[in-house]
């Protein structure tokens, strides 16, 4: 399996099957056809099963895959069999709901400090964690070896903050700033963008 | 067009394509073909031009379509061509965040009002706004014709709030709590799940 060749699509579909093949394992189904899968995805089941053919069969035709080992092996693709730091840059309002947000250090996601510029910010406390100084962003990324960060600091800062990050070695950036950031082709970028999936919504509203 | 035919996921690429001609757009570009959306976006040229003939033909074979002209078409598919209002439930860090988020407006939602169930929040200023209380939802969302909502509450209060949102006339849900939340048929939800960005991301990790 090498990176290069798999579709970043591709990839991106796989935490989706993650996703829904846990909510099959706490409702307590073992086994899965793709066309279940397809149902719950809205997916058509042959892209399905090409996806996971890129990693080798996962399932015989006909019976279906196992749920647990296919998540098993989805994690493994993924690099999530372990437990990814994560550093938080923006303690404003966005970045204390991100720092409190509990959906991430059940999946392998775990917020070890955040970090502002405001000095009424810095030493307070946002959840479990106390806010630092961002002067000090670099010498923790390298010094923990801080690979994921969440950058929820205003537009104008972002590109800077973002440049910092990857000096210092951050590799992954969940960004919530509503700017394009360039990043060099090492780095992963995700926008956390809530309008594209207001404005798929809007296609099945009334219309004037 | 009628919306039965329309698979889902190809509605879900539209504002993606939006977004990407709003960027060639402040470039200056006035025309773009397939392979250069399909460079920007990640997605097959094949996959676009299908995705754009559902809604008709938008450009000449060879010559590209017209940026500013597939926009407009765009907007129109996508019910668009209005400001939506938009209410905001939850009046804590996220709920604040989404409220003060400048992406919202410029994109066609115009968030109208914010409502909270906690005393304390209830009459507090957030960015323009002065919370509401969570009783008067129904009636404001009813009298003002409110079709759509994000969901910024706890998980544990996600599906009562929503009960109630439907009920009164809302037929979009934005929902931020991390948790599923079950809805009839002609409404639709879209869950804001930062971790499956972050799970695709971590695939071009270092490993172990």
């Amino acid at each position: 399996m090498t990176e290069n060749q798999i579709p970043d699509v591709v990839i991106a579909r796989l935490p989706i099957y993650l996703l829904k093949l846990n909510q099959l394992l706490r409702d307590g189904q073992k086994v899965v056809s793709s066309a279940q899968l397809s149902e719950m995805i809205g997916i058509p089941a042959t892209q399905i099963r090409k996806d996971l053919s890129w990693f080798g069969g996962f399932g015989k035709q006909g019976s279906g895959y196992d749920v647990i080992h296919l998540m098993d092996q989805l994690k493994n693709i993924l690099n999530l069999d372990r437990i990814w730091q994560m550093v938080v840059v923006g303690a404003g309002n966005l970045g204390k709901a991100v720092v409190e947000y509990d959906g991430f250090r059940q999946k392998g996601f775990e917020i070890s400090a955040v970090f502002d510029n405001e000095p009424d910010r810095i030493g307070s406390r946002v959840g479990h964690l106390v806010v630092q100084d961002v002067e000090d962003l670099e010498s923790y990324i390298k010094e923990h070896q801080i690979y994921v960060a969440a950058l929820t600091v205003p537009a104008s800062a972002a590109p800077s903050v973002a440049e910092k990050l990857v000096k210092a070695g951050v590799r992954a950036i969940l960004n919530y700033a509503p700017v394009r950031l360039l990043m060099p082709k090492n780095v992963e970028i995700s926008n956390v963008d809530p309008v594209l999936s207001l404005q798929r919504m809007t296609f099945y509203l009334p219309r004037k």
